[in-house]
């Protein structure tokens, strides 16, 4: 297949789907939540977790002012949720009561762990970096909650029990399916077999 | 729903699925690959994009010499070779040869554009930071590359057509499915008129 090239990368979303997660902090005497698509672990030990947030939003300063954050990994049913969430800003709104967000404080930060949220990373901010129009901020993850449904024995999401939401640009949602196991051991071994014939 | 609490984070998978990718590196008179998928966009003008990498991987070594990578993103009927990538090191193996990867060198980048991604960023090194047990490499996508049939008139993924690979840890993998649209302002009107009544 011969693939288009360009260096234009506009509109950038090859990159999708992604999990759709919403960031939620506090400041200011009110919670506030942002639906943020670029976010990924960082580190294994310690557990970190960073998200990448333009300077723009509302979130950013909130969370440059209390050091902390919370990312809540959202399922499939949530979409009309995250979809609102991004549709509007928290200067203006209170989107926890416009929205009738049910949370409860995180563990060991204050900022909101959703209630239908089927996981969720509690962050103080180790790091902050600058690239392009965004900012990286980089959270050690203190605490992890998560719905024991949406889990197999092994912690693995069982993404038939609660269907994550993934994201896939221009406000296009979707879900992920099967959860197929690929032994890398095995298969290296069979594909060494295979070349030395 | 009551929420599970844990401060000790392992296994740090609840952030699953996300979108399996091969990251490729050249050095030392050859290419190399690395399954990924602790990665996400960071910028959109200019664009840019981070993967997270142990110092521990020889993937590492080539993009600090090189200062040059690519995230190739993957479709689900590229499981074993993505598997197969992670099973094994270039420090051992020529895994290009090994698994008979089809590829082509970036336009802008020396690394290599695999023949079988729906999708690629050629990506420049920008910075380089250590958070924890792996660093953040944040590169400059100088190129895009990408699958026609894979994306629909907007360049969005066409899931249906080719469906992605996703991770979900502990080896397992699945694809994603769906692509709703979600009207944001009008799903923020009805829900304020909801409110009001």
């Amino acid at each position: 297949m011969t693939k288009t090239v360009r260096t234009n990368t506009d509109p950038f979303q090859f990159h999708y789907p992604a999990g759709a997660t919403i960031v939620t902090s506090r400041g200011r005497g009110k919670d506030n939540a942002m639906s943020v698509a670029w976010h990924t672990a960082a580190s294994r030990k310690p557990t970190i977790y960073l998200v990448s947030i333009s300077p723009k939003r509302y979130t950013y300063d909130l969370i440059v002012e209390s050091g902390e954050f919370v990312v809540n990994f959202m399922p499939r049913d949530q979409g009309d949720l995250v979809a609102m969430v991004a549709g509007c800003s928290g200067r203006d709104v209170d989107k926890f009561k416009e929205f009738r967000i049910v949370s409860n404080p995180g563990s060991k930060v204050g900022a909101a762990v959703l209630e239908t949220a089927f996981a969720a990373y509690e962050c103080k901010l180790m790091g902050r970096h600058t690239y392009g129009d965004h900012d990286l901020f980089v959270g050690e993850v203190v605490a992890v909650q998560w719905e024991a449904s949406a889990f197999d024995a092994n912690l693995t999401h069982d993404v038939e029990n609660v269907p994550p939401l993934m994201y896939l640009g221009e406000d296009r949602y979707g879900t992920s399916v099967g959860s197929d196991y690929l032994d890398r051991e095995e298969l290296v071994k069979a594909a060494r077999q295979g070349s030395s014939v």
